[in-house]
């Protein structure tokens, strides 16, 4: 009885040693050399006295090194702790701490902030992955050191529920917890997903969502390797990068979060041959329908998915199985062993039907074991063997569910609820708009008001009354903003996702 | 974080609530039936004071009630113990009690032993499943009982690692000991091994494999229902009960035994429409070549694929994955996420080739958690991390294996190894044998002596000499029986393996 989830790369390194897992610019890896590398990093973290179950932070972009990392910490029983890396050094000592990492792996453009952040919380080996060959600052050694040892074949065979990541979320509310995702949930996760969108070995797909992010690490890493497929990594979405991915190495795949679409929508591909893509699967945040329908028009023969899940999902939760069976503006139906309902305050599950929204509630396979060292915490998501996922939705008399918003981002004016997501979605639908963020703003009278952020199309010449009047005919009268904002950008997380905690009300 | 392997019921039951899961005679169970009566089960057992991890003893030969009672005590997250239904009093008494099963459902046919065995082992509730509408015996109750309750949607959220089954084996040596098999375990192994034979929602498998059996349990049952697949059920082999079986159901997949592929090609088939079976799936001892071919050319455009596995490995380890890749002899290459290795007495692995025989052993997600209440048998089977299969074999240049022998069956004649199995080979490469059990007898000067066991077909005039000749003609000097015992039948397990056992040498 024994599971490792680096299972999911020895098979298929042993299946095609030599085809490419991983481009990365004009450089590219294969199945044998990741397997081998990794063995090196698995059997150098254990030379440093690191034991199964202790932690590995892993702050690094989308490079090669990554899977270096997170593989060779996997066989040797380590838990990965992957870190975005813009965080800043008290953000990094943070996690550090809080996770009890005892080595952490960085990146040469992060070096000041990551060997800052290591010496505040103390005790933690530093290696860098340095690009430019340059020597590693004090207190800081050669990510190639960890290249340095024999791959001795070190495999751990540990539980199949021991932990394998500690993803850190914010959760709905608070501090960054590190979600505790075992090998088996995030086996199941890559294996199910996959099977999904019909992953195959001769699959070539985008990897421009972040790898230390749930999405990007089970749906585009780990689906890759269980199926065998091949990446593109692209450390920084830019459209034009992800274009330029796609037509060299004839991508089939591409994963994103909606604000990556409407990018690529409004980018040029005149000239491009991008007709190699099959599908493109979206999650992270709703995807507008206007959206999904200019992005298939754009790229014939390409079928948008639109899915859903979160950290403490090993990512995947429900999905639209294909063009035939989605419902645009769903996420879909659970996938395979996943429960999902929803639910009132009391817990009581809702009818069907768009009238009975409430907190959508997840159980099953891929539900985190827990917030690592916060029993509190675990204890307030994980109710009656449910997950609270903080998200307000319903399911429709299909049996497809709808997310209507965050609950933490319902605004609440004059009594009525108004979901910014369904204003969002009307916004969007004007030609005008590029991108569009609606949040409440505290009011003396009604408690909350409706207001909106929107960037424009460049050139426009449309006025906040136009937009106004262009919602009021759409909407309920409670529901339409009474004052927009024009900005150049809105705040962005690292998958690209709007961060409404950004704007000011 | 949970799972709990009747969620391969419940998705499919989801899929197509009315199709017929399984055939029994001219009656059929649907899914929705089988999903909504084992839920009564789960609650009944519950309502008996069962709590998760008590465990229920199912004895029952292959009959609709089996199903019932082995997803309704997973649902309840309670531990099945399948026994098989021709044990003695004696021996249901200590499997009970080696157990600690709290209740036993078994079948009308056995009660007279059940009840007593129950007896024996004290504070057991018994449960009769009557085919005929008779009362059950004083000391037990009617099966029909744990249906009167509700089905209240009980579905125990265990942790994946949970014990799901407990099977019963001799194991190498000694008295019967409980594998544990895990939820996750089971799931894998009908998940990966139903997908190496392409088992798909249309299939109709025979299901003659005793269900108590890890092949039946596994391959069958499991894979059927984790497909979406139908069963016919036959509780009993007979050559013609499968024919009219595959012939009534159209049925496309047959798993059986080797002496099961022998009874089927020694009986008439003409005038038969057997053109449904697209696959046949071997397992629990090795197919003697000529079979395999017989086979194939009596049953046009079906292959024949083996596999080879234990109850400690939760069934399938090793499998001939197409006609493309296998290899006639061979029991095939792991399957995905099992490692394999032939090892020497002190554990060193030994190089390609056959003349490296050496012990099986299997390292994964396949291999029992231990033997229940055993830790010195467990430790004995699992040494570092990997179970002694104690069957003695060799992987060839390519990676495919071969099974020469049981360990504790191999002959050493004279100081030579005789491996029983490449003799009988040879035995059936002879078109009078039916089937043969070469074994040792002891010899004051030669340590052992090679002998045989055959049965002939009928009418046969073929002599002990000519059978000799015969295998002199193809086998080294040390290896030729010096003795051949004709018999009308020879000994089988309840999956119809021969008992070498129960030879006498």
């Amino acid at each position: 009885m024994s599971f490792n989830l680096a299972t999911i790369l020895r098979e298929s390194a042993a299946a095609h040693p030599d085809k490419p897992l991983a481009h990365a610019g004009d450089r590219a890896v294969t199945y044998a050399q990741v397997d081998a590398l990794s063995g090196r990093v698995a059997t150098a973290l254990r030379g440093l006295g690191l034991r199964p179950g202790d932690k590995v932070a892993v702050h690094l972009p989308n490079v090669p090194q990554f899977l270096l990392a997170y593989f060779g910490a996997l066989k040797a029983g380590l838990v990965v702790v992957p870190l975005n890396p813009l965080l800043t050094a008290t953000e990094i000592a943070y996690h550090l701490t809080d996770s009890d990492s005892r080595a952490l792996i960085t990146f040469e453009l992060f070096t000041a902030s990551a060997v800052d952040g290591a010496a505040r919380a103390g005790g933690v080996a530093t290696y860098v992955v340095s690009a430019t060959g340059a020597p590693p600052p004090a207190g800081a050694l050669p990510f190639d050191d960890l290249l340095a040892a024999q791959d001795t074949g070190l495999f751990h065979a540990g539980s199949a529920e021991d932990t394998a990541v500690l993803l850190y979320t914010s959760g709905t509310t608070g501090k960054p917890k590190g979600a505790e995702l075992s090998h088996f949930q995030l086996y199941m996760n890559c294996t199910l997903a996959g099977s999904i969108f019909g992953a195959r070995p001769d699959d070539v797909s985008v990897a421009v969502l972040p790898l230390f992010h749930v999405f990007g690490l089970s749906s585009v890493l780990n689906v890759a390797v269980r199926f065998g497929a091949t990446l593109v990594l692209v450390p920084r979405f830019e459209p034009a990068a992800v274009l330029d991915a796609v037509e060299a190495h004839r991508c089939t795949l591409f994963l994103g979060v909606p604000t990556m679409f409407v990018a690529l929508l409004h980018h040029p591909a005149e000239g491009r041959d991008l007709t190699s893509l099959r599908a493109a699967l979206s999650g992270g945040a709703s995807m507008p329908g206007e959206v999904i329908r200019a992005f298939e028009e754009k790229f014939p023969g390409v079928v948008v998915l639109e899915g859903y899940g979160l950290s403490e999902t090993a990512s995947t939760t429900t999905f639209n199985t294909s063009a035939q069976d989605r419902k645009v503006l769903s996420i879909g139906k659970p996938i395979w062993g996943v429960d999902t309902k929803v639910v009132d305050p009391d817990g009581t599950e809702l009818p069907r039907g768009a009238a009975h929204v409430g907190e959508i509630v997840i159980r099953g396979h891929n539900v985190m074991k827990g917030y690592y060292k916060r029993p509190e915490d675990t204890a307030a998501a994980l109710r009656d063997g449910w997950f609270h996922s903080g998200d307000l939705g319903y399911q429709d008399e299909d049996g497809y569910f709808f997310v209507v918003d965050r609950l933490k981002d319902l605004i609440i004016r004059g009594g009525y609820n108004v979901y910014p997501r369904e204003v969002e979605e009307v916004l969007y639908e004007h030609p005008a708009v590029v991108e569009a963020a609606v949040i409440g703003k505290p009011d003396s009278r009604l408690g909350e008001e409706v207001i909106a952020y929107v960037t424009l199309e460049p050139g426009s010449t449309t006025t906040e009354q136009d937009l106004v009047e262009h919602c009021k005919q759409h909407l309920a009268a409670y529901k339409y903003p009474r004052g927009i904002t024009f900005v150049d950008t809105l705040p962005k997380g690292p998958t690209g996702k709007i961060l409404k905690r950004d704007l000011k009300p």
